[in-house]
């Protein structure tokens, strides 16, 4: 599988890198020419949150690429100096300016390949007034019959939609869905 | 709260960056000062498993630093090309030699002074076998009275092993534990 190389030079000396395997490693990694650093590359977080109103949803429509013009929940990459929960409610008062209280973590779905794990929280809006942020053209909300399923921006959202309208029609308890998205 | 800054040159061309604040965003970013490339920091995930063989729990003796020689639950960072899952079943196998059936997801942690994400799942031990690797002086199993509660690596482990044991203890199923390490 496709694997991104990031580096080309020492972030910590300018001079450019090799990919080698270290000594006590067993894979490639981005080793300085000069100054001998290592420097490694990992998957990395996206968060947010599947607003709830009544039987309805809250999306936004992305005003940024990529899938501009197409819906997504609230979610964006978590940043240093927050918690994940802290970063899903962060995202959704950025991209939609909806009042929530956050619930439990809903689902963690990997994109292996491009490198990011998803987190969803469930979460309950605390009123209907929204406030759009540059990175969304509209924010609405969807009972399931209107979600424009063929408009949705990411699998991951696609997914944590249908466990969502699943869960509840079943009557299960809303409980954690893990999944891969390939 | 200390916002570590990987980045003194550019990863991409080699010159140096400077931490500012791009037109479309509101934290300080690296960016180059020659091809103007902006570079992200997040968060990273650590990944492992709690493998248990009756009432008992599997702990790794620490052979390298940090925390030499202290006992933690096998563990290490999410690698680029692998799910969550596969990563902390990888981590089991290198560290322990462990042959185990991967259960749910146990605990998400948040380390936020070191910019991690910690994911520990639950995990059957299929046999009582074990083959330290290069990062373990020994491995060993251990009821509750037992654990080196005084000689753990990690706050996490602890909170984990915490939370087994409790749970344990008065019947509860095991769902999922989220919390914050700070």
């Amino acid at each position: 599988m496709w694997i991104p190389r990031r580096f080309k030079h020492c972030p910590s000396c300018g001079a450019p890198v090799e990919y080698r395997i270290p000594a006590d490693d067993n894979r490639e990694r981005a080793t300085c020419t000069v100054c001998a650093t290592v420097h490694y590359e990992n998957p990395i977080n996206v968060v947010g949150t599947l607003p709830v109103w009544g039987d309805q949803v809250l999306l936004c429509k992305r005003a940024i690429e990529p899938r501009y013009g197409l819906w997504t929940l609230p979610a964006g990459f978590l940043e240093l100096g927050e918690t994940a929960a802290e970063g899903a409610a962060r995202e959704t008062d950025e991209e939609a300016g909806a009042q929530i209280e956050l619930q439990d973590l809903y689902c963690l779905m990997n994109v292996v390949k491009v490198g990011q794990v998803h987190l969803f929280y469930r979460a309950r809006l605390l009123s209907t007034t929204f406030n759009p942020g540059p990175e969304s053209l509209e924010v609405a909300l969807f009972h399931e019959h209107e979600v424009p399923w063929d408009e949705l921006a990411f699998r991951t959202v696609r997914e944590t939609l249908q466990h969502f309208f699943d869960d509840r029609r079943t009557g299960r308890p809303f409980t954690l869905h893990c999944g891969d998205v390939v």
